[in-house]
């Protein structure tokens, strides 16, 4: 299946990996990060997945995202894909910004020029990846959930609810939860849809539930000392869109807290509960 | 004081801070980083020292070293200095070498030319940032611990047998034992301190004890992944001169754990309730 061992370290009793593989639907390698915790010969375990926000690769939740001591303790597989197609030929944000092209994927197949070729990161991280993932390693596929940080929170909101029949449990870390009213998305997605309103929409977790998409429940956390809360992530817009749509989402306002892995970290453990409760792994 | 704040966040109910200043001991500003838990006011904390190891500065531990959320559920303070003086005017090693110079200051303080103006490093971390954090941190100076990875499981082991009523508990990950005899001491010691091996003697953890140096007890864990076990660690020699001189030492050979922040991470825990115990913080 052509899948490379970048690196493994044994960690909490398990091995996290790093490893890298030619994605078909990107057209470039892509790197990612695999925790498998110790495990009964033969068994196979729920996954969880984390998608990350701008900026990041896989490295930043798994060096800086202390996930790894609950995995271990709940059984979950963790895995971290990168937030876009990186490598010679890839376009990039004309003006190399943070919040495009490169870095900034926004979980979305691209239509437009000069994108298209390369940004195919819903299909990498809904379809590619999943069944490599399946191939290579020892899960149960049929016990996911998705969880993701910022740009990655709007990944696994949008995914989650795309697909909730695959997903058992959705979270996110301070998410983009409606990317068509915030400037984050404005420049995305158009930048990677066009101007089609109608595909911005799927890609908009607040849209979705407008639009009638339904899982059961949602957890969120939100530092109110977040620099990007009043203009890009507006968590009220989402708890007006799942009370009207009768999702039962628990969001919780984290006072002190920021934007970093600081903040992440901290409350790793809890949305990994959540999860493996879910999962049917606790 | 002079202590400028370069970055605080909230992580754990409490304040991870990275601090600057003008160091005179090292000539050179110096950056460490400090985690306060959440306490009541007024309140008086224990400080954790943790010493980093080659090539490292104040952030890896603090990034990878999944401290926080046992120093806040025990009520320590958690200090990481870097690792030698840094910036224009410091001498390096001639061939940029890792292991000496840049980021290699062994906790020792130079004699020799051309580091003896800066590579002031036993006198900074014993004397110098003690003062300095006792002033701007609420801390307990009373209870002091000391712990630290590689180099900087050597700088812990020769500072906690130095001053064994200042630190009440000495632990390391995959700690340099016996420098004088080992590849990284025997350039390291006569490059910083000359061609006096008495002198070499005071900065190797297995001499301090086979000249008398005492402390009561002492936690080590080592990978037996290590890729420095055989050549530059050698736990043996440590082991031998603590049964020799009475003193308990837990030594914890982990097995398939490599020298990274991955297998620190994991013991991290274990690590901070030793020395919970010993400051009467547990």
């Amino acid at each position: 299946m052509g899948l490379e061992t970048l690196s493994t370290n044994r960690s909490f009793g398990g091995v996290q990996g790093v490893y890298k593989h030619a994605s078909a639907a990107t057209g470039t390698d892509m790197t990612f990060s695999v925790y498998v915790p110790d495990h009964a010969p033969g068994a196979k375990l729920p996954v969880v997945w984390y998608l990350s926000g701008l900026t990041c690769t896989h490295a930043n939740v798994t060096e800086k995202g202390e996930f790894r001591r609950l995995c271990a303790e709940l059984g979950l597989i963790f895995i971290a894909p990168d937030t876009s197609p990186r490598g010679e030929g890839v376009a990039d944000d004309p003006d190399g910004a943070y919040d495009f092209g490169l870095g900034a994927g926004f979980y979305v197949d691209a239509t437009q020029a000069p994108f298209a070729p390369n940004y195919q990161m819903w299909t990498y991280v809904t379809q590619e990846l999943p069944a490599l993932i399946a191939q290579a390693f020892p899960t149960d596929m049929d016990r996911q959930s998705i969880m993701g940080h910022s740009m990655g929170g709007h990944g696994a909101l949008t995914i989650g609810l795309t697909f909730p029949d695959r997903y058992k449990a959705v979270s996110a870390f301070s998410p983009i939860v409606a990317p068509t009213r915030v400037p984050w998305g404005q420049k995305a997605l158009p930048g990677y849809l066009g101007d089609d309103q109608t595909a911005w929409r799927k890609h908009d977790a607040v849209a979705l539930i407008e639009d009638g998409a339904r899982i059961p429940d949602l957890l969120v956390d939100q530092g109110d000392a977040d620099n990007f809360l009043t203009n890009q992530l507006k968590p009220e817009l989402l708890e007006e869109a799942c009370k009207a749509a009768g999702i039962a989402l628990t969001l919780r306002l984290q006072p002190g807290y920021d934007h970093s892995y600081y903040f992440i970290s901290t409350f790793m453990a809890d949305h990994l509960r959540w999860h493996a409760d879910r999962l049917g792994s606790s």
